[in-house]
This record gives structure tokens, C-alpha cells and sequence, in this order.
């Protein structure tokens, strides 16, 4: 095995949710080696969280432009080799262009920006940098979906004809039905969280797996929010009619106020043969559907999988794979990239991935807006 | 306990499903007794069944109109009470209309008519005539179903705010695929099957379920059908957008091409303090969601359920309930109410069910037709 | 469809779980009239009851004697021709005894006698009668149990290694922890009850099915109760070690304390080529599992089922079939029987299971009394 | 947070599956840095494996004598603080022995040692050193099994009745069924393995879950083996009948030739007041049961959950965790206690642990060949 790829880190300090998530991910298969960073805003954070997680110290920098400056100046032997982005959304776009531009790869959190406008700018750069780029729509790294993808790619499921995909949390309950909560936190502020809560947060993810595992493109849909109170100015719930070539529709719904909800992310896709159903919280289980033969159960780390699907696997069979499985499998593939080894497309999703999500989010919001009428995808 | 209520059934001969279903269902509770029929068009065919399962060969009539003109020359104590109408769907309308205007009950198997204009007449019948009219949306009958309405109505999840129905089968994929099939099956021909497949078949039923467990009423609704092939003329497949007032919104998702999908009718019921979850697949589990508490799991049987509910079940706790257990408990609810006893209005639909179902079906296919507007039902 | 068998009911009247169960089972598929009964120890309860559910009322007698004595002075053509023994559990010998010792075929609930002893007098009374004898071990006729039983038969899991197979239930805590209550129920009384309470009453159904699902027979076993208490003399809770030829070994396991559980009752079977699990709560629902293919989901109602479980069901898959069809089924096979039409031997269990089920008990009971030793059944 | 552990790692080198678990788990909370290694018995193996994993070359030994021999010259703030015992079974006591009789923490994978006598001396040396042991019995690691252990403690259950634990696995078949290959393979050869198969390598970790949830001791048990073939001298599969005091019993079930089971171990646990249901392969979902009310079904990470179960999740509730995640757990209970932190007893399995695991083993060999009797344990 090749030496470990050097990465940094933009955010994620702390007690940061996201941080431990991508650690540990980068850390499962012995790719990487965190070798410098920005954790935090304020430099004495940043550097006491490097010295508890043992990061070397002279490579903590005050600032994100420092970071760039001082790695440049570095031997390119010694330099930063990868970025993972996981400051605010807003910071997303600005970081990813500097660090493609001055020829870093990129790995980056989702939304990879806040405007389609942005996500097409950054396309560009990216074009330009011939570098890496990754974005972490985590739940493509669970070997089950990524076994949906290569039996469907392969025609287990034949001419795809329905799509049906949801995405329900209950999260927001807390906040949207308390009046002083909802006018008051950024998540539901559009000039701090963005057009969209409820589709720019956790809609576009169940669109990504759409795309994702079908290898289909959404060429139009159409869209209706839920507000919930007239005072509040973002989604917090939404269903999305989808329409993807020939007769072959489908639906997307999204909700933050599906109280009891806790992660649930799931799809079935239907085929003229068959059909596949998955879900988030019970990752390992995939349930391929037949008219005529009984329903069958994938798991992880059988010899019946895919090779896409076992390259995700490290344990025997039966050893629950969770979303720390997910993330890393997603690392691996990025390691991949960066070593210039073959890897399979499906490994990470990309920066095309990236463009078409907030293509998808605007979409929903101009749907909204217009009193719910058909908007175009930019195929 | 009273003597058994004099019952007539019209079509459901041989080896007709629905024919079983209700003759069971009237059964189980001991308050029917099968006193006269049409089973079949064919007069000798009726006779042949009237003697296997042991009707009185004297009350096997060679048409509807006979059936009528003679059971009313019978001593009203003599005379049937209630017809139980399983012709097919044409039929439902004339047969029920003059059953109605001659003073007799009704049980009604679904769709109720072919239109809103002759649902709206068969209402006016009803009216003058003050007899009991019971339309069979069979899933209703579930003592889950009716824990749900009881459950929410008591306001054990607040005020509602989201709701999730569907209803996916794919046994139409054996027909639509064939060019010849599709173009020639009853099913798929506007003519004989109306104007709506998906939705007059089966998303009726969820719509149903949606006001029968919520208590609210859809306003508007915005639909897109999919019909598969440009040859075929009917829905096979559509989602429905509603609208249940004060932002209160939800999904309708109904296909008859969702492949592998057996009787896939489900519900999810989202409210400010919690919500419900019930397949009817697992008809006996009903899962109550909460933001901050475990999730609870209801069954049948058990004292902590509401009158309704348990007034459904015969056996302990654990013994399976099946689809013959749901239209049992409609009957014995009707049977109350032909018996003037008091009962629970949610002990089976009525008239206006039959009445808004049909302005649901119209108007899905209304909306879809004119671009997937938004179209007002008649509250 | 031949005419209708005339069917005589012993007990079961009023509010008779068991009566209900049984009356449906028996109208379910156009197969019985009942014809005759003592519904009750009360000939006023009984002819009540008769008029409540429409039997005819100069066929309702004193007592079981009065019974045999005027059915047999009836002519043949007109005699009730099988009945159903619904009574307390001491009263099922001498009640099939003298039903089979003149001409009487007979449907007995379980258990089919208190003692083995008697169980081999009665199956001596069975080979003279030569009529038609069935034992409602009621599980078996549930269609995936069917189905089991068909695979194993051809072939499916090759030699079978293993059978597990538990039947858990809590409703007994209410009565075991109240010292007053334990003291005085019937049902931990040896000398109402019998020998054992968990064995005798659940645990042979366990039994049971394991040997109607395998076709393997118990040659030998070791038990373990449970009585909870110093003063308490009935098992509540027990554990068997079996052995069932050339090791082939397992366990089956009964409660009816283990608290929550409703009516528990659950099989898994291990064999070289695969291996099968099925749980009585979810009954349509049958899992194949493989060491190296996916697991597959078998459902009721399919074109892939054997005969004998397709016979089963009677409407499309996805419909959920529940207790009273898995009665209704038994039933059915038991009219072919009676009208000396072709049958699966698997369509309804008989006097061979009833003597065994006893000798299983008794079994049970020697090896816990004799300090938990190996106890062989009579093969 | 203070300084990491420096932790050396014996055995668990190259495609290690145990290498792997136990270094992503030491990962996970940022506790522990791999400070020296032996992975490898071969040197070079050991030191390109180091390479390739980024641990310091120069702490690499050529074997473990010398890693302790060396260790032991430096300064004590830079010597190994705790070692990870991952090598064959054999090596686990004489390497256990030897770190803690040399001042060393040991972290020992599963079995501790290969008998009784091995398992009692190790326990005399851990008494002497006062170090940290602890012994990966991974699945106590799970929030879930935390969360049953902590409502247990605090009376959720009340007095306890009876256990029934299982572990399944269909793996072996594939040896087992191969003339040649059962004999040959060390799994199955006596002088290899130790003197028990399913036992000694899954039974135990039943056992254990049994006394980690419960806080009960098993008194006694009684054991049937199956060896499956004449020519087999190891255990394969087994039933143990457990007692744990005053009339609580229980079972434990263990197999290797369960086919088409993968990680099966599940736990029932059921008392006075309630009961709890768990399963390995679906380790976020916990089950209480009650005869009275809803069953309920407790998820990680949310608030009603116990300190000892929120502890070991990191990421918001519905974010799936795995079997990383349990072992990860244990290595953040050993870092609080060799950092002399305030810790709960449930975070990490013991010595004692270890000693009662051995002790089960030995005793359900020696009842199995005893001709199943009940052998006491040593309490």
C-alpha cells in the first residue's frame, strides 16, 4: 500500500458532530493522515484541539487563506494533499474554488454550495484543476445502496418505470412551533440558511439516491412546500412530482416535521422485473421485490454481492456496518482517486452530483413559488 | 340477543372473491342469515350455488328487478333487509339507487358509482329513504385503523399537520407490458372501467383512510398519472398532492405497476405530539411516534385500546386478525345500525364516504387532465 | 360441491372463544351445517344459544348421551355425521370415545386427552370406528406452516440438523404472583388440569409442529420446568432438550411467564442445504435462509407455493389471513376426508398427533419429576 | 482532554479482521495513539505493515519478548501504557500474564485463555499488578444493551424470572459437511482449539450478555452438544439449561450449523414487571414488552436513554451505529480507567468476566460428557 495521503481539515473542531464523522472515516482504512488544519475560527481552539487529537502543531493555521499560502510554499511532497471542507454551507463554495484553484483536491460536505450559480462556477474550476472533487452525500458509501446501483445498472430490475423516494425527520418540531424559536434561529433565516430548509437540507440527499442508484436523470418536477405558519419563511416539508424520461415518473418527499422521525431516509425503485426497497436505519437489509418470486434480503459482505458492494465491507456477514461504515467507504474511494488507481464511479459522488443538487433545490423553491408548476432540470 | 337480520345478496356467485369475503364477514358475528339472491346473471348457475352453500332455493330470483318486485309482496317480517350488492362496478349505482327507494338497507361494495353526478343522486335516495346504506372500504374494519381514529380524536397527537398515504400493488404489470393485453382488458378501457384506474381501484382507499382516521377533510388536490405506454388510456400509477386546510398538507401515492407490491396499503399520520404508522400488510401492529419518547407499538385485543377498536376483536391478544376479521366488523356494524342500536360512527362508511370518494377519483383525473392544476373538492 | 355435512358442536356456546373459532372455521368454506349441539351444561343456555346463531332448535338435547342416543334413532341421510368436541379438557376422551365407538367421525380440540393411557384408548376406539378423527393443532393449517412442511418434504434443506422451536406467552402472571390466586385457579390444580400447564397446554403445540414440519419423530428428551414459586404445583415454564435420530438435536422451548409475550409461538429449522423461520404473529410471512444465497421472503397466495399451501388461501396475495383461516383450513381437509375425497395428509393433524402430543407431555413431566434425565418417546 | 494512551497492538496484522475492529474502535474517541507493535510473528510483515499504517518503525519488535523487554528500558512517560492482545487463542494467557506481571493495562480479546486453571492464575497476576483488564466481549459495547443493563439495575423488569439467550451462526457448515476438511481444520481439532467449539467461541459471549444484562449469576447448568458427524470431536452446537437462584432459569443456545444464520445473538429477558428483546444484527432497536401496555422500542441517543447508553453514541439519533461503535465504547471505558477517571461498571467487560467464561465453557463440556448433568458453577 501506497504512504498515507496528507489531509486537511476545515472545520469540524471540537465536539463537532461532522468532524467525528469524517475522522473517523478517513481514518477506517489507513488512506489518510490528518496533517494540517483549521478547526476553528479562533486560532487558540483550533490549536488546542489539535494538540488533543495529536495533530502536528505548526501545521495549524489562523485562518483558511493561511492554510493555502503556507502548505503552497511547502514541497509538494510534504504539502496538503486533499481538503475536507466542513465549515458553515455558506463557506462551502469560497474554500472548495481557492482550494481547486490552487490545485488541492477537495473533499466537501453537502450543500456544496448555496446557489446553482455558485455550484456552476465551481464546475468550472474544477474543470480547470483536473484535481479530485468529492461530495459527501454519506449514505452512497452503504454497501446495500451501492448493490442497488450495480444490479440495476447490470438489469436486475429492467426498464425502471416508478421512483419513490422520502426523506422525514421530527427535528424541527422543537423549533418551528415555538414563535420566538422560529423567527429567531438561522436554520430558518433565508439570508443565513440558504432558499431552502427543508429540500436544501435533507430533500436533496433523497434526490442524490434517486440519481444515484437508478442512473437516471430527473428532467422535470414539480413541487408544493409546507411552511406550517404564516410567519415562518422556509420548507419545512415538502413532496416533489418527478418526471424522468419516457413514462418513468416518481416522488420525493422531504419533511422536518414528521414528528418521530428520527434519520428516515429511504427509496424503492420499480421495474418492469422487479424491485429494490432500502432503508437508511436498517442499512443492512435490501429487499429486492418480484411479481412472481418470493421476495429476497441482500446483506453486506456476501460473496453474491457486487464487487462495488464488498469493496465496502470489512467485517464477516452480520457484523452491523453503520454510517461510519458509509463515510469511510466513501474516503476509500476518494484515496483511490487521488493515487490515480481504477476505481468504480459509483465510490463517490462528484462534482456533477454537486451541480445537479442545487439545480434540484432552486428547482423545488421556482416550482413553489410559481404556485407549483413543472420546472425543467438542466440536463 | 335479537333475531338474524334477513340479508340478500346480489352477484358474488361461484368462486367470486368478494363473494366469499362478504358471505364470511356476515357470518362471523352471528347476525346475518342469507335469505335471497341474484348470485349470478345466469339464473341456473345462481340455483346450482344456492344449493351448495344451502340458500333457500325459493328466494333465488332470476334477475335484480324480480328479486325487488317479488321480496316486497313478502310480510315485512319475512322480507329481506338488507341486499349486499357485488355486481359488478356499472351496476352498483341502478342497483343500490332502487334498493334504496324501495325501503331496503344497503351494503355497497366500492367504487359506489361511476360518477359524482350519480353518487350525488344515489345520496339523494338515501336521504328519503332513511334506510342504512354501508359502502366497503373493508380496511376501515381493522382494529388498528379504528385505534388510530379513536386515538386521534381524543387528540393523542395534536393538531395534525402532515399526512402520507399509499396504496401500491403491481399485479397490473402482467397486463400492461402486453400490448395486446392492455388494449383489450376491461380494466384498462375507459368505457367499461370508468374514468380512473389507479385511483378508482385503490387510491380511493387511501384516501378513505386519510379522512377516516384524520377527520379532516381534503380540500384541493393536485395529481399526475401515469399511464406507462402512449397507447394505454387509463392510470395505472399517479400521486396526489392534498391539501387538508391551514397547512395541513400530505401525499396520496397510489400504483398499480409498483412491481413486487402485493396489497401495499399504508398510512402515516404526522401531529404536533406525535404520530402513526400502520401497514395493512401487518395489519395488527400500529406504531405510535414521538419526538422524545420510545416508540410504542399497539396491537389488537389488549385493554389499553378504545371501545371501537376492541369491539373488533373476538380472540386473545395474539391471535392474527386477517382481512375477513376487517369486513366482519363492518358488517356487525351495520347490523347495529339496521337494528337501531347505538353505534360508534366510525363502525363503518356511509354515504358520504361513497360521495367524496367519487369527487376524489373525478378529481384527480380533472387535475391531471388540465396539466396537474389544483383542483377544489366539494366540502 | 356435494351437499353439506351435518355437524354436531359440544360446548362452545355464548361467549366461547373456541366456539367462535369453531363456527367460522366450519362456515368459512361452504363445507358445514351445523345441524345439532349441547352448547352448554344448561339445557336453557343451550337452546338460548341455538336460537341466538339460528340452529334448529328440536336438535339441541340435554345432554352429550341424549345426544348419540337420538341422532342414531334419525336415519343415516339426516344424522349429524361428525362433531366437534369444544368441552373442558377432562370431557374430550369420553366424549370421542363414545362419538368414534358409534360411527361418529370427530373434530377434538386440544388436548386430546388428560393421560396417555387414555389417548391409546382412544386411538384403539379410532381403528375400529374407522371414521374420520382430527386433532386442532389449529397452526398447521396456516399456509406457511403448509409450506414449510411441502419443501422439507421434497428436499429444500436437505438432512436436517436442528429444530428450534418455542411457544412464549405472559398471560399467566396475573394469576402466578398473587399467592391466593395460584392456590385456587382451575388451571394450576393437578387434579383439574392435569399433569402440566405450560407443556400440556402450549408447549405441545411447539411439539407438534416441529414433527408436522420436519416429518422427523422425537425419540427422546430432556426437560427442565419452571414453577416459580415454592406453592405453586403446575409448571408455568419449561425447556426440552430433544433428539430426533442420527444427531439430529434441538429444543423447544414454553412459557407462560414470559411477560409481554402473546402468543409466542415460533419455529426455525436447520437443515445442510438451508434453513426456515416462522413466527404464528406475523403468519404470512415465511423466511428461507441459505448460507450463501439471499434470504427469500415465501408469501401466501403465490404461483410458486405447493398445493397443499396454495389450497389454503382464499383470496389474492397481500390479504392477511389470520387464525380463522388457519382453522378454516383444517376444517376443509377434514370435510374432503369425511366425503372420502383425495387429501394432503398434511391438511389436518390426527388420533397418530394426539397420542403422541400426550406421550410428549407425560414425557416431559417423568423427565423434570425424575431429576431432568433423558426420557424416550414410544416410536 | 488529556494526552492519548499509548497503546502497543499484539498480533492483528495485515487483512486482520480483529486488527482492523480494534484499531478503528481505538480510533473513534480520539484516546489512544499506536505507540509499538508486534502484528506479525514474521518481522518483516510486522514492519511493512507499520509502514503502511504510519506506526513508529523503531517500536516495532521482532517479538513480544522483546516488546516487552524494551518497552520496559524507556522512560515510563513514553512506554506503552496498555496492550491490545489480538493473537491466536493459545497466546492470549501467557501474554496477558506477562503484561500485567510487567505493570502493563491489557485489553484481551475473546477467550481469555484456553482453560479454567490458565483463566484463574491470569486472574491472581491482574490482582497483583492492579492494572486495567479488560476482555472485548464487543456486543456489551452496544447503547442498546447498556441501556437493558442500566433499566434492569434500576427495577424497570422487576425480579427477574427467566433468560433465554442465543447465538446462531450457519458458517461451520461449510467445514463441517467436508469429510476431509473437518478433519483437518484446526477449528475442529481438539489440541488447537481448545476443548470447545460453539461453546468456547460464541456461546460465551450469550453467557456473558446473560450476567452483563441481568446482574444475576448462573448457578448451574445442564448441556447437550451436537457434533454432527461420529468422526467429530468438537462441539458444534449446543443447548444449556441454565439457574440463577431462587426459581429463575433460563437457556442458552448456541450453534454453527444454524445454516443461513450470520451474527445471531439475541437476548430475552423476562421479569415481574416486563420484559426485553434485543438482537445482535439490528443492535439500535431494544424492545421492552409488558402485558399491559404498548411495547416499546427504545433507539440510541435520545434523552430518555440512560448516561452508560448515551455515552457510547456520537451522532444524532437515526444515524445508524455498528459494530465499530461497540467495540469503540469499550476502548473509551478502559481509557477512563487507566486514566483513573470516574467510570461505570457496565463500560467495559473484566477479568472476572473472563474467569466466569471459562468457567461456563469447562462446565457444559463437562455435563455434555458427563451425559448431561447439572454442573455447578463457581460463585
Amino acid at each position: 500500500m501506497p504512504k498515507k495521503i496528507r489531509l486537511g481539515i476545515l472545520g469540524g473542531g471540537g465536539d463537532s458532530l461532522i468532524g467525528v464523522l469524517h475522522r473517523v472515516a478517513s481514518f477506517i482504512n489507513d488512506n489518510y493522515q490528518i496533517t494540517g488544519a483549521v478547526f476553528n475560527p479562533d486560532f487558540d481552539a483550533s490549536m488546542a484541539f489539535a494538540k488533543e487529537i495529536d495533530v502536528p502543531l505548526n501545521r495549524i493555521y489562523k485562518d483558511f487563506d493561511t492554510l493555502i499560502e503556507e502548505e503552497l510554499k511547502l514541497p509538494e511532497d510534504e504539502r496538503i494533499q486533499v481538503c475536507s471542507v466542513l465549515t458553515p454551507n455558506f463557506l462551502h463554495y469560497p474554500m472548495a474554488k481557492k482550494l481547486l484553484d490552487n490545485g488541492f483536491h477537495v473533499i466537501c460536505e453537502k450543500p456544496m454550495t448555496t446557489t446553482l450559480d455558485e455550484a456552476k462556477d465551481l464546475q468550472k474550476s474544477h474543470e480547470k484543476a483536473g484535481t479530485v472533487f468529492a461530495l459527501t452525500h454519506t449514505y452512497t458509501g452503504y454497501p446495500m445502496v451501492r448493490q442497488m446501483r450495480e444490479m440495476i445498472k447490470s438489469g436486475a430490475l429492467g426498464k425502471i418505470h416508478k421512483v419513490d423516494a422520502v426523506y422525514y425527520q421530527g427535528w424541527i418540531n422543537t423549533i418551528i412551533h415555538d414563535k420566538e424559536k422560529r423567527s429567531s434561529v438561522w436554520r430558518l433565516d433565508p439570508k443565513k440558511a440558504g432558499i431552502s430548509s427543508c429540500m436544501g437540507d435533507i430533500g436533496v440527499h433523497a434526490f442524490n439516491l434517486v440519481e444515484y442508484t437508478t442512473g437516471l436523470k430527473i428532467n422535470e418536477l414539480l413541487c408544493d412546500f409546507n411552511y406550517l405558519y404564516e410567519d415562518n419563511q422556509m420548507d419545512v416539508d415538502g413532496t416533489v412530482l418527478i418526471r424522468m424520461g419516457d413514462h418513468v415518473k416518481g416522488v420525493i418527499r422531504g419533511s422536518q416535521v414528521a414528528t418521530g422521525e428520527e434519520n428516515g431516509l429511504a427509496i424503492s425503485i420499480y421495474g418492469e422485473k422487479g424491485a429494490f426497497r432500502w432503508e437508511q436505519e436498517r442499512p443492512n437489509f435490501l429487499y429486492k421485490l418480484s411479481d412472481t418470486e418470493p421476495t429476497q434480503i441482500y446483506k453486506p459482505g456476501h460473496a453474491y454481492n457486487s464487487e462495488l458492494s464488498l469493496d465496502g465491507t470489512k467485517l464477516p456477514a452480520g457484523h452491523p456496518e453503520g454510517i461510519f461504515d458509509s463515510m469511510a467507504n466513501i474516503y476509500k474511494g476518494v484515496a483511490k482517486a487521488i493515487r490515480g488507481q481504477e476505481y468504480n464511479d459509483g465510490e463517490f459522488p462528484t462534482m456533477t452530483d454537486g451541480v445537479r443538487g442545487m439545480n434540484f433545490i432552486e428547482a423545488t423553491v421556482d416550482s413553489h413559488k410559481s404556485g407549483n408548476t413543472w420546472v425543467a432540470l438542466e440536463n
